[in-house]
């Protein structure tokens, strides 16, 4: 299979720089075919801006969505994102792979989001009626597609448990894994977090290495998060409320994972 | 009093360049200094990375918070970064305007966020004990300051419900209302959000624009958002958790606002 590593850290001597290799050669050794878009060494252009359309005759005001619609159509795409997005075609599976700065994504690595995912590419895809609100939350230009997130973390596991302070890892990464990868489409499996990491000695390493290659192995087997389609009848149209017998009484992140098989 | 906002939008004709405009016109009216971090004019640099420091003998392999407290300790940050800072010890309010981009903040924010906040600065300081772990969530050098999100959004308001499909706006604001704003000490107030600016024509915009204007005018009069002290009596130290007796039973972000005034 073809698996795509978008991988944000400034050091490749660091840890994430050593995970990263690790997971290359991990994966080639199982015979798939891997691609590393590594942000800092290819010097990314964060900022989403007008320069992203090579238009001969730009507008007089930029609309984001709207010149991302125009560039993709047309042809005038930056040759950076043409490349990411074709990597994205490619890719069976996505692996975004960063330490966790300010409870998000690096700056870098969101910069690559906002522009790669074009109007038409990641968003704004599909038809607009009553019983269906686009390709999104399920469907899209990724669907049949697998997507994991590999992150560190310099705080302490408890820090980001059910009841501490940071609050639960997995709703820090909701937005990231429902809002960035469910959103145009992938199946997202559950996140790989390693915690503390500024304080890893040789043994932690190791540790650390070998439960990321674990969950490589079962990169294409691991059943991903059940998060709803939001086509497919739990949510009320347009209001994209979810219909009151579905979760009844439930609120937040967490209701927006299917919870029965029969959910 | 003085006010600082930190805006974020490519387009100075765009509906976020409006209310930026509006807003230091009215915060000037109201007898307030105003200064503006306009982050595209600026050509922010957004990726955090060794160039921040002006190192005559940079380390080997770059560690970006040790780096970031070396420069900080040594006046070898970048006098971008240092021009930042100097503008949030000014202030008495901070502003970060910014249309949600992919559920968060747009990259070149974050950047800003990543390379201000050193070490030294914004997190690692004050001491570490059993009763006390560190000056943050709710001490630190932005200690009796205030702060405010102003958020434009694509999407619909009942999207953004309790029950709607992106989740909570609330929640998908935690990372940075509770950690990058309360983190370093500022008092947070609930945020301004106006919904699907999209379409927004001359009518809408006027009632956006007054609503904002309301907001402005109470910004040092709302009552903060009731984030919980870390050293303030409610987690257990170190691990970081509530106490069982503090909201007991409630996880995620919610458990983190006191719901009561003796509690």
């Amino acid at each position: 299979m073809n698996v795509l590593i978008v991988y944000a850290h400034p050091e490749p001597q660091s840890l994430n720089g050593a995970l990263k290799d690790f997971a290359v050669q991990r994966l080639q050794a199982a015979g798939h075919q891997v691609q590393v878009s590594d942000l800092y060494a290819m010097q990314w252009k964060a900022p989403l801006d007008a320069r992203d359309t090579l238009d001969p005759q730009p507008p007089a005001r930029f609309n984001a969505s709207c010149a991302s619609r125009h560039a993709l159509e047309h042809g005038l795409q930056t040759p950076d994102i043409v490349a990411e997005q074709d990597k994205l075609r490619w890719a069976d599976a996505l692996l975004l792979q960063f330490p966790l700065w300010w409870f998000s994504m690096p700056a870098i690595l969101k910069g690559w989001v906002e522009r790669v995912y074009a109007y038409g590419f990641a968003y704004g895809v599909g038809e607009h009626s009553d019983r269906h609100w686009g390709d999104r939350y399920g469907e899209g230009m990724m669907a049949g597609k697998r997507a994991m997130l590999v992150v560190t973390t310099g705080g302490w596991e408890p820090h980001y448990s059910a009841r501490g302070i940071n609050g639960p890892i997995n709703d820090l990464l909701f937005p990231i894994q429902h809002g960035v990868l469910h959103y145009p489409g992938f199946d997202v499996l559950p996140p790989y977090v390693a915690y503390r990491t500024d304080r890893a000695d040789e043994a932690r390493f190791v540790q650390i290495r070998d439960a990321l290659g674990q969950r490589l192995d079962a990169l294409f087997t691991t059943p991903p998060i059940a998060f709803r389609k939001q086509n497919g009848g739990d949510y009320v149209i347009p209001a994209l409320t979810l219909h009151d017998g579905i979760a009844p009484g439930q609120t937040g992140f967490a209701a927006h994972v299917s919870t029965a098989a029969t959910d």
